[in-house]
C-alpha cells in the first residue's frame, strides 16, 4: 500500500507560538508546540498523530532489533493480579508508585510497572525441560508508575510505553549470553534512532540481582548523573560509583584527645575553628532504616546522597531523624555524635572510612570534638556502602584520573536477575540429568515514549525538533508557499513522492501565510523541507535541508530523484 | 527485512491435549490449547506470540482501513481523570463496570471503557474553526470494563484491545458521511478479515445519540441475538426490533367484567382456568426504576427482557420488586395487578398493548381477574417501549414475515452520537458566519481482541484452528516428519520460502514423533501445511491445504514456487 499523502489541512495538528506554562525541558516544549503530545492529566499524555508516528517509528527500530536476537514478541496484561506481587514482596516495596485497585468483587490488583513476576509465571507454565529454554520473551506495552513528581512531559510520566523483555536461561553462562545479545541489540536500536548513549554500570536497587547497567542519553534536561573517565573506559551512574577499600594498619596513631569546640554543630564551624580542612573530619549522618536508627559515617567534604543510601537498602525504607528521635536518645548528641561513641546503633561508612584512617569527631558531648579517632581501633563500620555524592575530579575507581560527571536521561536498562525470581515462584524445568533446575533470568527495558522525547532533547535546534530520519514523522515536509498555483504544485509534487513510498507531510493550508508555514515546518522538523514557491510555474522548487539549513533550488523531477534515490 | 523462519524449537508455544477446564467455547479451548493465549486473571489474558500476531494481524487491516477513509491514528491514555466522566454523567452511570482507582495524591481515576469525553476535550483543545473539521481520529488501546461475568476466553474479557474512532463535524450531513465512511470501512475491514457478518439495527444505550447499528458475527458462542428477515432486508438486533403501534377504536367494547379465579396468580394457571390463550391476557411486571415502582404490560404469551427494558430506561436503574415492596403497598395485589386499577404508578407498555385492544388481567382483588379491560377506555399507558423478549416467527416490522432468530458476536458497533458529548463539554468552532457552531459526534468501535475470538468461533473445525490468510500466525506450517534429513530439508525449504517474503513456522522440535506434529499442525491452523517426510531424499514435500485437507506430492522447487506465486 504506497504511503499516502498527508495534508495538514486536515491534519489534527495544532503548533503553539508560546511555551507552555508548565514546561521545564526543551523536549517538553516543542513536543507540546510542535504539536506531538498533549498533556491529559499530570504526567499522563495523548500522542497525536505527529507524536504517535515517531514513537511507531521507535517501536518497530526496537522490534526489529529484538525480533533479530530471537526474543519473541507477547503482550501480557496491564492489569494484574496481587498474589505473584506479594509473594516477591514487591506488592509492598513499590510503596505509593504502584497503582492499586480493587476489582467489583474486592479482589486487589495493580497497574504493572514491570512484568518480572507474571512472565516467571508464564514461562513456569509454559516450559517443563531444559530443551525449551533459552526462551527470550518481549513485549511493547503500556506501562504505570505512580511518580511523586511526574515531570518534563512524556521524558517521566505516570503512564508510559515501554519495551521490556525478559530472558531465561538454565545455567549463569546462558544468562551472561542472554545479556550480552539484549546489551547489543540495545546499542544497535540506539544507534539506529541517531539516539547518542552511554553504557553505564548501575545499580539494580528494587529490581534486585547481581549485574546491571544503564544505557544513558546524554542531555541536560536528564534526571540521572553519571561519572566517566576521559583515560579508561569507566563510566557509571554516580548512584553506582564504588571505591576500593583500602585498609591500613590501626597501630602508631596518637591516643585520642577530647577537644573543647564550642558552638561547632557542623562540619564548616568545626573545620573553621580548628584550622583543619573538612576532609580530616567525619560527618556522621543519623537516618532511620525500616525505624531503626542507622549512622552514615562520610569524609567531612563529603554529603550522604540519600537516593544512593536508598537505593543500596531497598527494600528498607530510609528516614531522616527527627528533633523527636533525638528527644528519646540523650545518648545521641545533636551536631556532636561520633561512632566511638555509638550504643546500640549500626553504623555505615563510605569506603573512604577505611580501617586504620584517622579522624576529628563528635565526643558525643555536647560542644566536644575527639580527634585522632582511629578506624578499627576505637570503632568499627559494621557495613561499607558508596553512598557520598561523587563531585567532578573525584579519583576514578579504575586508573585513579579524575571523573567528569554529565547528565544524563536514561534510555534503558539491563539486569541480571539472577534466581531471584525463580526462587520465588519455584520456576525450575527438568535438566538434563532428569533433575530440576532452577531457572536463572534476565530483564531489560527501553523507555519507548521516553526515548522519543530524549531523541527531542539531543536533536532539537533553537528553531525547533530535527528529527534523525529514521523516526522522523516524514521523510519530507511539503510547504505550499502561495496561492492556488503553488497548492496545486505542491500537492502534485507530494503525490509523485508518495508513490514512490516517500512519507510527505504536506503544508496546503489556506489562509496562513508562508512565514507561518515555514516556522511550522522548522518547528515540527521533518529532515527535509520542499518549497513550492515563487517558481512553481516554471516547475522549480527549493529543498532544504531541516538540520544544516542548506537550500537548493531544483526542478521537481531532479527533487523527487534526489529524495526517492 | 525478509521474514525470518519460526522455529518451533524455539518458539514459546506449548500445545494441550485437553481442553481447559472452564472453556465454554469452542474458541476458548482452541485458543488455549494451541497455545495462543493464555489466562492471568478472570477476564484477563495474556497474547502468546502466536495470538499476538493474528492480533498483530487484525489490527493492520483496522488501520489499513481507518487510514484509507482519513482517519489519523493517535493513543489516548488509558488511566484517565474523573473530571470528565463526571461532567457528562459516566463517572456513576458505569457503575460496576468502571475500574475506578485513586493516585497518591488521593485523585480519582478510571481505566478508560470508551473515550468519547477525552477526545471530545482534544478536539477542543485542538480544533477552533470549521475549517479544522471533519476531523476523524482513531486509537487501537487497551480497554477495560470490570465485567459481572467475564466468559468465554478473549471474547468477553475484562482487559481487551479495541480500535475506537469519533468524528467530528460541523453538519448532521457532515455527520451522516462520516458515519457512512465507518461503515462503509467496517465492511471491507470484516471483508477482509475472512469474518461472516450482519449488520443489524441496534440500541445506543448508555453510549446516548441518536442511530446506531452493529456489527455481528454470527456464532453459536454469541452473546447477542439478532432477529432478521427472510424476505426484506430488516435485521436487527432483538434488543433493538420495534414493533408498529397500530391503535384502534376504543369504542364496541362490552364493559369491564370481574371474574372468580382463585388460585391463578400465573399466566398459565390463569389461560387454562378461563380455558383462552395466554395471548388474550396481559401481563403485568412490576419493577422498580430508580427506585419508584413501575408496572411494565405485555401479552400475556410474552416474557419481559428485563436487559432491553434496562437499556431503554439507561442510565436508570431497573430492579425487580420484592416482598418488602409488595409489603408497603397493599393496593398491589401480587399475582392480581391490573393497570385500571393502579394508583400513581406509572405504565410500559409493548405496543401490542395498543389503545382499542381488549385484555383479560388481574382485578387488583386477591383471587380475581377482569376481562374486557380496554386499553384507552380503562387504563392508559404511560410510555410505549419494545421490552417483549423477541420470537422466532414474530412478524417482520418491516414487511411483517415471520422473523428468524441467530446467535452472534458484537465484533463492531457505530454510533451517530450527535451532539450529547458536545454539549456537555460545550464543544464549539466558529462558522463560516463568525458565529460558533456546535459540532456533532460519531463513536466508533471494533473489538481487535474480541474479532480474532470471532474468527477462530466461524472459521474452526474439529481438527483445531483454521485462518484465513490475511489474519493467519503464518502462511505455512512447514512440518520436519523424520530424523536428521527431513529436518534439515524442512529447514532449508522454510529458508527459500522465508526468503521470498512468505512467513513460515517450522516444526524442527527434535523427538517428537510426526503424528504429534501433524495433529499440532492441524491446531495451530495456519492455511497450507508443507511435510517435509519420507521421500526428502528425492527432493520431494507433500503440500496439503488446511481447510480442505486436499494433499499432493511435489517437488520443493514446484511448492515454492507455488507458494510464492
Amino acid at each position: 500500500m504506497p504511503e499516502a499523502v498527508q495534508r495538514m489541512s486536515r491534519m489534527l495538528i495544532k503548533t503553539l507560538r508560546d511555551d507552555p506554562a508548565d514546561a521545564e525541558t526543551l523536549s517538553h516544549r516543542l513536543l507540546v508546540r510542535a504539536g506531538y503530545v498533549r498533556r491529559t492529566s499530570a504526567g499522563v499524555w495523548s500522542w497525536l498523530p505527529l507524536g504517535k508516528r515517531v514513537m511507531d517509528n521507535v517501536a518497530r527500530v526496537v522490534r526489529e532489533e529484538m525480533d533479530a536476537i530471537g526474543a519473541q514478541e507477547v503482550l501480557l496484561p496491564a492489569l494484574l493480579p496481587r498474589e505473584p506481587y506479594e509473594t516477591t514482596g514487591r506488592w509492598e516495596e513499590y510503596g505509593d508508585e504502584l497503582f492499586r485497585l480493587k476489582d467489583r468483587k474486592g479482589a486487589d490488583h495493580l497497574l504493572g510497572p514491570t512484568h518480572e513476576e507474571i512472565f516467571t509465571l508464564l514461562v513456569k507454565d509454559q516450559c517443563t525441560s531444559y530443551k525449551d529454554l533459552p526462551v527470550m520473551l518481549y513485549q511493547i506495552q503500556t506501562k504505570y508508575r505512580d511518580e511523586a513528581r511526574p515531570r518534563a512531559g512524556v521524558l517521566r510520566g505516570r503512564e508510559f510505553q515501554m519495551k521490556d523483555s525478559y530472558s531465561f536461561d538454565t545455567t549463569d553462562e546462558g544468562l551472561a549470553e542472554s545479556y550480552r545479545l539484549h546489551r547489543a541489540a540495545y546499542r544497535r536500536i540506539f544507534e539506529r534512532l541517531g539516539l547518542e548513549h552511554r553504557i553505564v554500570s548501575a545499580v539494580s536497587g528494587a529490581m534486585g540481582g547481581s549485574a546491571s547497567e544503564e544505557f544513558l542519553a546524554p542531555a541536560a534536561a536528564g534526571e540521572d548523573t553519571f561519572a566517566h573517565c576521559p583515560q579508561c573506559d569507566y563510566a557509571a551512574n554516580t548512584e553506582a560509583v564504588t571505591h576500593p577499600l583500602r585498609p591500613a594498619d590501626t597501630g602508631g596513631h596518637p591516643a585520642p584527645e577530647e577537644l573543647d569546640t564550642p558552638d561547632t554543630p557542623t562540619i564548616e564551624t568545626l573545620a573553621a575553628h580548628l584550622g583543619v580542612p573538612a576532609s580530616a573530619t567525619l560527618k556522621n549522618l543519623l537516618v532511620k532504616v525500616d525505624g531503626e536508627i542507622t549512622a552514615v559515617g562520610v569524609p567531612g567534604d563529603r554529603e550522604v546522597d540519600l537516593g544512593k543510601l536508598a537505593g543500596h537498602l531497598a527494600p528498607a525504607t530510609v528516614e531522616l531523624v527527627t528533633a523527636e528521635d533525638f528527644a528519646g536518645r540523650p545518648d545521641l548528641v545533636r551536631g556532636y555524635v561520633g561512632p566511638q561513641g555509638l550504643q546500640g546503633v549500626r553504623y555505615l561508612a563510605d569506603p573512604r572510612v577505611a580501617p586504620g584512617t584517622s579522624w576529628i569527631t563528635g565526643a558525643n558531648k555536647p560542644g566536644t570534638h575527639a580527634r585522632n579517632i582511629v578506624c578499627g581501633r576505637d570503632f568499627e563500620v559494621d557495613e561499607y556502602l558508596d553512598v557520598a555524592v561523587v563531585e567532578s575530579g573525584d579519583p576514578c575507581p579504575s586508573c585513579g584520573t579524575g571523573l567528569e560527571l554529565g547528565r544524563a536521561i536514561e534510555i534503558g536498562h539491563i539486569f541480571q536477575l539472577g534466581r531471584k525470581y525463580a526462587d520465588a515462584f519455584q520456576l525450575d524445568v527438568l535438566g538434563p540429568q532428569g533433575k530440576p533446575v532452577r531457572v536463572t533470568m534476565g530483564s531489560y527495558g527501553i523507555g519507548v515514549s521516553r526515548a522519543v522525547a530524549a531523541l527531542a532533547e539531543q536533536t532539537a535546534d533553537e528553531r525547533g525538533l530535527c528529527w534523525p530520519a529514521e523516526v522522523a514523522p516524514a521523510d519530507v515536509h511539503v510547504v505550499a508557499a502561495g496561492k492556488a498555483l503553488q497548492t496545486e504544485f505542491a500537492l502534485e509534487v507530494a503525490a509523485k513522492l508518495a508513490a514512490a513510498g516517500v512519507r510527505v507531510i504536506v503544508d496546503d493550508r489556506a489562509g496562513v501565510s508562508p512565514g507561518v508555514k515555514f516556522t511550522d515546518a522548522e518547528l515540527i522538523g521533518v529532515p527535509r523541507i520542499l518549497v513550492a514557491g515563487r517558481r512553481s510555474a516554471e516547475d522549480v522548487v527549493e529543498l532544504k535541508d531541516r538540520r544544516t539549513g542548506a537550500r537548493e533550488e531544483l526542478t521537481a523531477d531532479e527533487a523527487i530523484a534526489r529524495l526517492t534515490s
